[in-house]
C-alpha cells in the first residue's frame, strides 16, 4: 500500500494507528535481517506513542515511518553508523521529527546510512551493509541506504533522508523507490547530523511522488527559531499534483546520456521514461549544459572542508573510531588550505549564475539518476558502458551538479535492467518542488515502474 | 557647489561639461599636493572625453567624478596603492565606470587607497599617504581615503569608494563627507580588485545623501553578465527622498555609544543628532544588540582567507612588494585551516538569522560611524575616550556589523570634535538604501554640518 492510501486507511478507520504500526513493525522482525536497512527499531515506543495519539492529528494520523540514523529523535540512538557515535542518545527531537510526529506520524526506528552520511554505498563497518531488497548481494546506493531498502521492501511506507551529494536520489534510483531532494534550506536541518552546511537537506523516500509531496509538505518550510531554512514560503506540493505535464518545458541534459561514462541499457530507459513524458503533453528538447560539469569539482573544494570542520571536535578524540574511506576524506578535508573553500564557493556562485538561463527556459531537466544498476556489495571498481571506473566517480556528474546549484531533484522508478531498479532524474527550479513532484506523478500515472516490486518485498 | 547642484547647472548650459572638468582638473592641480589624493589624474583623457560627449546623456551629464584606484578604468592604471601593480594598465571599464559614462560622467582620475583596499588608514607605502583636508597631518581613514579627501577638499563633487569592512563609511566620517556602503550584490563588482568577495561593495561618497543617492541609482542594479550581482530590483533612492522620517522607527545600538571604547565627545555629537532625528518625527528607541559584537571574529575568519586566496597568484610572485600590514593579514589568511572560513560564514548566517528581528522591529538602526575623530598620520595606538587601543581595533565594533550583515549603512557629518569631522551612521534592511538615505536626507535639510568646509577647501 502507498503512504496515501495508507493514510487513507487509517483516516477511515480501515485500521488503527496502533495496527499500522504493528503492521510495519511485525514486516521489520520477519524480514529486515535480510535487508539490515534499520540500526535501532523503536517497537515498545512506538507502539506506545501510536496509543497515545489524540484522535485527530494530521495529515499521516498513525502512519510508520522510518527516518535515517543521522535525523535525531529524542531518547533514541543517533549512530549515524558509526562507531564514533555508537552510545549517542539524541535528547531532543530534529525540527523534521517533530513536524512529522505534529502530523500523526509514529517513527518506527533509524534507518542504516553510509557512516555520518559520507558515502554512496551504506556498508557500515560498524552496523554492516544495507541489503538491496532487489537482490540482497548488491548495495542499496547510499548514503540513505537503509531508507531506500526499507520503502523498497516494503516495511514501511515512507522514510527520511538526507542528501548532501545524492544521498537521498541514489538510494531511491537503485532500490526502485521514489526520492527526493528539496531545494538546500527549504527543510530545517536542525537535530540533523551535518555533512556540509552548505549543501544538506533532509528529504523523503516512498513508492510515489504522492507520497514523497505528502511528506515534503509535512517537513518543509521556514522555521523563524533556526539558521538553516530560507524564509521564503513555497507552494505546498500535494495539492496540484494531478495537474498534469501539458505544456511544460524539459529539457534533456544531454552530456549526461551522451559524454560521461553510462550503461547503454540505462540510458535506453531514460530516453525511454523521457519520451512517455513527451508523449503526455510535455515540450521536451536536449540542452547542451555541459558546463555543469564544473560542480563536480566545485563539490569537493567545498565539501571537503565543510564536513571537516563539521568533525573537528571528533577527529580530536576519535579518529581511529572512523570508517577508512570517512577517514580518510575527513583528513583531505583538514589537509586543504584556507583557500579551497573560499575558491569552491565563489566557483559555485559563477556555476549558479551561469545555469540561470536554463532554469528559464525549462521548467524542469531530465537525465539518468545513475549511470547504473546496483553494484554487488563491494565491487569497486564499477563496469559503466565498457569502462571501469571507481563507484563513486561514476555517479558524480549526475549528483553534484543540483546539489552545487541547491534546486530540487526527484528520482522516479522508469525501468529494469537485468532484474534491477533505474531511476529517473527530474530537476527543477529552485523551491519548484511541487512542478517536479507534479512531472513525476504524470508519469506514475501514465507507467507502471513504481508498482513493480522486489522479489520478497511484503 | 553639490554634485546635484552642479548637474543641475551644466543641464541648464550655466557651464558646459568641458569647463566642469577643467576647473575640476584646476582644483586638482592647485591643491591636490596637500592631500595627495590622487594617484593618477586622467586630464588630457578626461578633457577629450568631456569633449566628445553627446549632447544629451544622463543625470551627470560633464559631471567630474574620481574613482578609487582598485576600479578599473580603460586605458589606465589601476595600481591599488600597491608596488605589486606599480605597472597594471587596465584593458576595460569595471561596471559601474561604465554605468558612470553612460550617466554622462567623466572621470577625471584614480584615488588614493590603503594598501589593496585592505587598511582604514590610506597610508600606502608605495604612493605616500592621503592628507586629511581638515588637518593635513591627519589620516583620511581608509581604505577609500582618497576619495574621502577628495571630496571634502572640494577637489570634485563625488567619488566612488570602495567598502569591505568599512572603507566608505570610515573615510567619509574623518573627512566629514557623506559616504554609503550599499548592500552587498547591490552595485556589480565587476573590474574591480577584491578583497574578500563575500564582502566587498562599491560605494559612493559625495557631500550629502542626495548626491550619493544619485550616484547609486547610476551605478546599482543586477547585471546579468556578472555574477556579484543580486538579481533582485530595488527601490531608487533619489526619487522620494524628500519624503521625510516621520513615522519611521529608528534603533539606537546602544552597545556602541555604551559598551565599547567611544571618545564622549563623539558620542555626544551623535546623540545630538538622534535628538535631531526625534524632533524631525522619527520614533527612536535604545535596542540592545550586543550579539553583534559577534560580527568582529566572524569578519576575521572569512575576510582573511577570501583575501588570501583572491592574492594567491600575487603571493607566489610577488610577495616583497606588499606593505607589511597588508602582506602580514595575507600570510596569516594563507596559514589558516581550511575549516576558518567555513566556521565563519556558518557564524555569519546565524549572526543574519539572529538579526533579523532588529531589521523588522525598526526602518533604520543608528550609532557612531567611528569611536574617534581622524588620528594623526602613524598615530598608532589610539587614544579612545582614555583608554590606548590600536585603531584598527577600535573601529571594528562599529563597522564589522553591518559588513558581515551586508546591509546598506551610510555614515553623515554630524558633528565637529576640536575642529574634526563626526560621522553619525544609519543602517537600514537589505536592499533599503532609499531608507537610509532619505532619512540621511531629512537631517541634512535640519542642520548644516555636511556644508562646514575644511580650511583650505576650494
Amino acid at each position: 500500500m502507498t503512504l496515501v492510501a495508507l493514510a487513507a486507511a487509517i483516516e477511515r478507520g480501515d485500521l488503527s494507528p496502533r495496527e499500522a504500526v504493528e503492521d510495519a513493525l511485525d514486516r521489520i522482525e520477519r524480514r529486515d535481517a535480510a535487508y539490515n536497512s534499520f540500526i535501532t527499531v523503536r517497537a515498545e515506543e512506538a507502539l506506545a506513542e501510536a496509543d497515545a495519539l489524540p484522535a485527530k492529528t494530521g495529515p499521516l494520523h498513525g502512519v510508520p515511518i522510518g527516518v535515517k540514523d543521522v535525523i535525531d529523535v529524542a531518547g533514541t540512538l543517533t549512530t549515524a553508523a558509526s562507531k564514533v557515535l555508537a552510545d549517542n542518545v539524541a535528547t531532543a527531537d530534529a525540527t523534521v521529527v517533530m513536524r512529522l510526529r505534529r502530523a500523526g506520524a509514529v517513527i518506527v526506528g533509524k534507518l542504516n546510512t553510509h557512516e555520518f552520511a559520507w558515502g554512496a554505498s551504506t556498508t557500515s563497518e560498524a552496523f554492516g551493509p544495507a541489503r538491496n531488497p532487489w537482490d540482497t548481494e548488491r548495495i542499496c546506493g547510499g548514503s540513505s541506504g537503509g531508507s531506500g531498502a526499507a520503502v523498497a521492501a516494503g516495511l514501511v511506507p515512507g522514510a527520511l533522508g538526507t542528501d548532501t551529494a545524492g544521498s537521498v536520489r541514489i538510494p531511491a534510483a537503485l532500490c526502485g523507490v521514489t526520492g527526493i531532494r528539496p531545494t538546500t534550506g527549504r527543510v530545517p536541518n536542525r537535530g540533523v547530523i551535518p555533512v556540509s552546511w552548505t549543501y544538506d537537506t533532509v528529504g523523503p523516500l516512498a513508492r510515489t511522488a504522492e507520497d514523497c509531496a505528502l511528506l515534503l509538505d509535512v517537513i518543509a518550510g521556514p522555521d523563524p527559531t533556526d539558521a538553516s531554512t530560507t524564509p521564503s514560503m513555497a507552494e505546498p506540493c500535494l495539492d496540484g499534483i494531478e495537474r498534469g505535464v501539458d505544456g511544460l518545458r524539459v529539457g534533456v541534459v544531454s552530456h549526461l546520456l551522451d559524454g560521461v561514462p553510462l550503461d547503454p541499457r540505462v540510458g535506453t530507459a531514460v530516453e525511454e521514461a523521457i519520451g512517455e513524458l513527451a508523449s503526455l503533453g510535455a515540450t521536451v528538447e536536449r540542452v547542451d549544459a555541459r558546463f555543469l560539469r564544473r560542480a563536480e569539482v566545485v563539490q569537493q573544494l567545498v565539501m571537503l572542508p565543510e564536513a571537516a570542520e563539521a568533525h573537528l571536535p571528533w577527529l580530536r578524540t576519535r579518529l581511529a573510531d572512523y570508517g577508512a574511506d570517512v577517514r580518510a576524506r575527513l583528513l583531505a578535508g583538514l589537509l586543504l588550505p584556507s583557500s579551497a573553500p573560499v575558491t569552491g564557493q565563489r566557483a559555485r556562485r559563477a556555476l549558479a549564475h551561469e545555469a540561470r538561463p536554463l532554469f528559464e527556459r525549462y521548467d524542469v531537466l531530465a537525465a539518468p539518476e545513475m549511470p547504473i544498476v546496483a553494484p554487488r556489495i563491494g565491487e569497486d571498481p564499477v563496469e559503466v558502458g565498457g569502462e571501469r571506473i571507481a563507484y563513486r566517480l561514476s555517479l558524480i556528474p549526475f549528483n553534484s551538479p543540483w546539489s552545487c546549484l541547491g534546486v530540487p531533484t526527484v528520482s522516479v522508478p522508469c525501468g529494469l535492467v537485468g532484474g534491477l531498479p533505474v531511476g529517473l532524474a527530474l530537476t527543477g527550479r529552485r523551491l519548484g518542488e511541487a512542478t517536479v513532484l507534479r512531472v513525476a506523478h504524470a508519469f506514475q500515472q501514465a507507467t507502471d515502474w513504481h508498482e513493480r516490486r522486489p522479489p520478497d518485498a511484503v
